[in-house]
């Protein structure tokens, strides 16, 4: 092979900076949920074809990635289609399994598949990359990590106001406090549709208040009548959800412009009963944003979304779902859930250079190899920093000192250790601290307790 | 859809105390890779199928899962192959990507593809998962992790001796010191074959000793008689590597049998250098063991090999690869590396009950819900418990006592706090050790304190 060898388009190798700083974000939020009592579970990459079919929409079907029967995958396949080069039904008969799209849906199949092994309310968290074949381009990937967060088999809307919580942990652990956490809840948005007499148009108005970000309020006014809304209503609608301010005032004033309308109660206090839940320093930070739609059918209550000034997406979401592991055959569980977009996050932490400097120090001390005889020394010492807890290595060739010095360098050391013929001999070490410049001579028996207290 | 959903034969779902369980693991390995020095990367589950094709022998090119391109993937196939249903050539023209089938391949890619951006020796682990369309069996699996970790760019002995250390510590760290770390050398192999005159069928030679622990001496002997392999060289061959013991006797005769193999010198003196760069306490441990072969042919110097006597199969193992990325195009970059199999190191330390128990504690404090009013104590104190590092949740809803409790007792929860109507009136709290059975009454405020002492 004489090309430079690559990758498939859409996905990454991360190199080793790349990979502790991803591993920062994962192990933050992962302590995190597991303060909260939240569990975790894994699912296979290959879920069957038709778990996941159906499920996303005709477009999301498109974006699955099918997998290749393995052996002789053709001989069932029928012949006319193979004529035609029917490509679309051809696939379905020689491919069985699917890489996961999302984590949601298997969740579900997940939670019906083990419904007798779990205690239900069920609280698990989940890590895992998902793929799909849309056209890469700036910030979209055709293979990257979600990490989702469920409470399923309780409708208590406790769970809302502790995902809020969560989502404040996470990411005031992560450095970003200052994030915009916006709520709303689809039954007040459902009340807006009823008040303003656009019941039966709802879905295609959450999808046109979906885009007020993008298009802003002249587009979506402009998509609502192109699909046949009704002008007074949609009129109506705009004006409701512009209403901002103070959150109870706002859920009052709300309140006396869709009177009549039992759904819009339901969520207006729904939003209340979630918003005292939350402790006063959660409390404050918590938007209620009525232009929060999200797009996705099957959110039945609260919409959650997280953003920041800083970045053009949203970087968490998710909301309340009535009815997702009904599917699969199993009725009545509600469940509630955010999702961390990991992908976005280290975007924007790179950006703000949130990570810890400590991140990128590989290993904390690098001992100089300059022979046989004194890597001897430089072996034991090693091992004894990292029994004390001190990562160490030493340099495995006897290369130039120039070039040792380069690898402690690129590789962030903070400590050269050097044991020369003439260290050797005395049972000395010289120690170079990388951070300051300063470079002491001691007794190696010192070694361990000089890096210690450099490092406390 | 009416029947239970299921997933793909050879995959699993991972239930909380599994994933846990799967979670230390890579936890303990992880820590130890880094306290020597070794960063991690990620590669792309999806690698373009010629990067994998023809790597991993006939076999295995079978099992490599391909994944359909997307689109109108028929358009461009050969209508004689469709016609004639000619499953192996047209896998080749609807498919551009395939799943990694295991970490070394991609690693070499990775390496030659990034060479520009790492510093060598580069000294990195991976822990991803692989999948192979083999035939699901007992202990195998269609997706598995490996858990890898190689020096590249150096073909110092020291990092040989390295991974040793770095196999005992990761073992010693998951109760498992009682490991059997066996070496050879594949000089020392190739010296014997050499001087019992089957230099040319050394492959085959290997291959059949790799059967040892399998088929017996007596099979081995069989397989190299049936591969016309001479019978007087086999019996030598046989004779030789059955030299056990106090390790230097044993290399003195060794290089007493195979006088004038300059190769089987080489490997000798390999043995010597890695053994004596070991700390004592690791080198005690470590054996050499000439029938030690390891069928994978880009082995060329060490051959390391972990297993256990609880165990039939081996859980770790290696070796020294002097031109792995030579198929990329990078000449001259000699590796060494060792690959833990995390199933079966799961597998075996479940068999000896070896996982902390405090694993399966999902969180250590449940408030139950006594009601609206009793539950906002309750969610107050959980996040004081939280501050303090405790991990605490709050039942969701308001259910019956016994439900509550149940919950409590199948999480593994340690302690349950219990805020009634009577305990919210005085501030009170009554906290039940679910371990003890102990039940004590407390004042709120005391709560933290009291539960620090129980834990400490």
């Amino acid at each position: 092979m004489a090309n430079k060898p690559s990758i498939p388009k859409g996905t990454r190798d991360f190199l080793p900076e790349q990979s502790l700083k991803r591993q920062f974000i994962f192990d933050t939020a992962r302590k995190v949920f597991q303060q909260f009592g939240y569990v975790p579970i894994e699912t296979p990459a290959m879920e069957n074809l038709d778990t996941l079919l159906g499920k996303y929409g005709e477009e999301g079907d498109k974006l699955i990635y099918k997998i290749l029967n393995n052996g002789d995958f053709l001989a069932k396949a029928s012949e006319e289609k193979l004529a035609n080069k029917d490509s679309q039904s051809i696939a379905f008969e020689i491919s069985d399994r699917a890489l996961r799209y999302d984590l949601t849906v298997p969740f579900a199949r997940f939670v019906v598949q083990n419904q007798n092994e779990l205690s239900f309310p069920f609280k698990r968290y989940q890590i895992q990359p998902v793929w799909r074949a849309d056209r890469p381009q700036k910030g979209r990937y055709r293979e990257f990590y979600q990490c989702d967060v469920d409470v399923i088999g309780s409708n208590s809307l406790l769970s809302e106001a502790e995902l809020l919580c969560i989502i404040d942990e996470v990411f005031t652990n992560l450095g970003l406090s200052d994030v915009r956490i916006r709520i709303n809840n689809r039954k007040i948005l459902s009340g807006i549709a009823a008040s303003a007499g656009m019941s039966e148009h709802f879905q295609s108005m959450t999808v046109a208040i979906d885009k007020l970000d993008k298009i802003g309020v002249d587009g979506v006014k402009e998509e609502m009548l192109r699909n046949g809304l009704p002008e007074a209503g949609v009129k109506k609608v705009l004006n409701l959800i512009k209403l901002k301010g103070e959150v109870t005032a706002t859920l009052k004033m709300l309140a006396g412009a869709v009177v009549g309308s039992e759904e819009a109660y339901k969520g207006i206090d729904e939003v209340k009963v979630v918003l005292k839940a939350l402790p006063e320093a959660v409390r404050e930070k918590v938007e209620l944003d009525l232009t929060l739609a999200r797009g996705l059918n099957y959110y039945t209550g609260a919409i959650i979304e997280v953003g920041h000034d800083d970045f053009p997406s949203s970087i968490c979401g998710g909301g309340r779902y009535d009815d997702l592991t009904g599917i699969f055959g199993l009725k009545d569980m509600s469940g509630v859930g955010v999702s961390f977009g990991a992908d976005r996050i280290y975007d924007l932490m790179e950006e703000k250079g949130l990570f810890p400097e400590t991140l990128k120090a590989s290993s904390q001390v690098l001992f100089v190899n300059f022979g046989k005889d004194e890597v001897m020394s430089a072996i034991h010492l090693a091992a004894d920093l990292r029994t004390e807890g001190i990562s160490a290595e030493v340099y495995p060739d006897e290369a130039k000192m120039k070039k040792q010095m380069k690898y402690a360098n690129d590789k962030g050391v903070r400590f050269v250790v050097i044991i020369g013929e003439e260290e050797f001999k005395l049972k000395k070490a010289t120690v170079k601290d990388m951070l300051s410049g300063d470079q002491d001579s001691l007794d190696q028996k010192e070694l361990i307790s000089f890096i210690n207290d450099k490092l406390s």
